[in-house]
């Protein structure tokens, strides 16, 4: 039977579970793919998580050489997260012939160039399901089941975090910073939790997964982004009202006009698949032009869920020894033949503030018809406005976003009638 | 450019679709796989069919010998449907060295092992993601991303004419046999609807489906099966009041006591993401002992989806020349030291018309508890008992398929008192 070594860097909590599973699995796995996964070494600073995993102390490698000269190791697991030192570690085991398996999105979307073009040098595998929405299969159904399609859009759910802070609110009722303090304290959200609610996670998701759909490397600081850090109740409750739920979305579209990638908070129909993909669950939904909708709905993150995305690598490295993935074009910037479009045509949902005098709603009407905002739906409500403040909720057809700003500023402008309290793009 | 030719047989709605996706595709393939896929035969008898989608006369073949021995074939797409002639067909092909894509269940699942020995023999590949759900990326996943775990369950709604059907009859009230007509005017069912109504099409898919999730051949005829044409409005209506949706559902799991395999319409709870498919989607729901929880979606039938599944497989076996699939077992019968559960445990909807005399719920309930089947929840409505006839319904907690069929002869027994109209299988 043929022996696979491996190596894990960083024994953290995806790493604790990639060791659980290759090693209760290992007798499943002789029996089923005919291969003999073995874990030769890791590489983690606290000897004492290795121990208590069951590492024996021979098997804690003491630096990235010691790896990478051991000759029993063939797959290098790098699950350390961020750009240094898993960068480094990575061009080593690649540069050393070992083929490489990582779960680390910022380290793939930021220097995916390098590490691919180190791994065709050595002739070396470099797989990455892992980085992309965990256990979900979103990178091989892209790379080898969807490939045949020239994909129109996809609009994803791809960060637990926010995802589980949004369903709270949304059940609950609840102010986002009282959701954060309880998502920390369960170990849904970070202590400094800016990565994930302020979308630069989900950002570098998109970059590597619209790379894969679109066929040309789209660059992390190509994407529109924005956090759900001023999201409150009262947005979720009038998006409720009008037949939507608010997610972060994460969206790529690929149109005749150019390429638009963008994350921000989202309103979608209550009917929309993605409506009801809540808690702590994940899921891309992809059109192709052959195979209309599709949708991939699973756990984003947490232990077992990533480590089945890391062994599936694993075990697709070992069985399949001469293929090496091609991935996206083999570039660190955009093809500068590629437009990418930052005006882009949305639907919005507009919150203002109305200070309760005669014509605030025309004045707004005529503000709108300016900018050639068109306007669906509508909400005023009469109630608590003691203080003369009344809320007042548009949502628009679709527009550009470029005429929805300059409406805001010219609304806020008149800041003694109207204010601007929320403005979010709304997906039918 | 590596060129590759590729012959298609039998130009019905699936074949008629992967001409067109891959001659209108061309261009793209050469831009973004680097590799050129020409049509260098088809194999229809109807040779206007061919001329009219744009086939040149030259390349319409009178015998599949003519492709076998067309060197400039690589691949050859069987998607005539049925056992023979496609069986002999395919044969034919791997015999003269040409891979096959096929998008036939009946025949991978009937003869997978005579195909794969062929396949082996000849150093060739055999892809059949086009054989289960249409577009959605369900072979692979469970070949390439969920290898790693040990497949614990799945459910799926894998025909997408009852999907259609049940969908109806839950919209409008309307009777099976109103909806049936309507879906043959709109090529929803076939004029004979057999295949898909009684659950065959199911059979096959999970039949297909289980045996690459547990690793064992499991044979259609181990597959317990029944179809949705006995379901009556009235049965869809009760299981709504209870907070059920009722779904054909292919369920596989395999258990510490064995392997249980079956097709049959089954109430699931409204909540489930199972629940939500509606119309002719489709949609596999897997747990895996590592993954947890994953739902594949998508349109599971249809000339442009399926051709999607089928131009996946040509490129991936274009690109990946080194690779041939390694698939379930390659037996014709299961391994006989497994063991399949037939009595297996589900919770129950079983609907009565009692005959309103006193006493029919005290004989019922303790003919159920003779079974001991215990009851979760009850209906018992007095609405419209002038002929002197009542409807009681219940669900009832988990319990034995073969304790159930007994308290139905039982109950059956009493038919002076009360007759048993349906009993459906429950998933929570």
């Amino acid at each position: 039977m043929k022996k696979v070594g491996v190596a894990i860097l960083g024994l953290g909590v995806v790493g604790g579970g990639t060791y659980k599973m290759l090693t209760e699995h290992r007798e499943f796995y002789q029996q089923t793919q005919e291969i003999d996964i073995v874990v030769e070494n890791v590489l983690e600073r606290d000897k004492q998580k290795a121990l208590a995993l069951g590492v024996q102390e021979s098997k804690i490698a003491s630096n990235i050489a010691e790896i990478c000269s051991n000759p029993d190791v063939d797959i290098v697991i790098e699950v350390m997260g961020g750009v240094e030192p898993a960068r480094t570690f990575v061009l080593s085991a690649l540069n050393a012939g070992k083929s490489v398996v990582t779960s680390n999105k910022e380290l793939f979307c930021k220097y995916n160039h390098e590490l691919e073009k180190a791994a065709r040098k050595n002739n070396c595998g470099l797989f990455y399901e892992a980085s992309c929405v965990g256990g979900v299969p979103v990178i091989r159904a892209l790379l080898d089941n969807l490939q045949g399609n020239k994909v129109l859009s996809m609009m994803g759910i791809i960060n637990g975090t926010t995802n589980y802070i949004l369903t709270k609110m949304t059940d609950e009722g609840a102010s986002y910073e009282e959701v954060l303090k309880d998502a920390q304290k369960l170990g849904y959200a970070e202590a400094n939790p800016t990565a994930d609610v302020e979308g630069y996670d989900a950002a570098y998701k998109l970059s590597i997964l619209s790379s894969l759909a679109f066929h040309t490397k789209i660059p992390f600081g190509k994407i529109h982004r924005e956090g759900i850090t001023k999201i409150t109740p009262a947005d979720i409750q009038y998006g409720k009202q009008l037949g939507y739920v608010l997610k972060l979305l994460a969206i790529g579209k690929n149109t005749e006009d150019g390429i638009e990638v963008r994350v921000h908070p989202t309103y979608i129909k209550k009917s929309h698949p993605l409506a009801s993909v809540n808690d702590s669950y994940n899921a891309v939904y992809i059109t192709g032009d052959c195979v209309e909708d599709v949708m991939l709905y699973g756990r984003g993150a947490g232990a077992m869920p990533t480590a089945s995305a890391i062994v599936g690598d694993v075990i697709y490295c070992a069985t399949h020894p001469t293929f090496r993935y091609s991935t996206f074009k083999n570039t660190a910037e955009a093809d500068p033949a590629v437009k990418f479009i930052d005006n882009f045509k949305s639907a919005y949902y507009i919150r203002l503030d109305a200070h309760d005098k005669t014509g605030v709603l025309a004045k707004v009407s005529s503000i709108f018809s300016r900018h050639n905002i068109s306007v669906a739906q509508m909400i005023q409500e009469d109630d608590g406005k003691e203080d003369g403040h009344v809320p007042l909720v548009f949502i628009t057809h679709m527009t550009k976003e470029k005429s929805v700003m300059k409406a805001v500023d010219d609304i806020n402008a008149t800041s003694e009638i109207a204010e601007v309290v929320s403005v979010i793009r709304v997906v039918s």
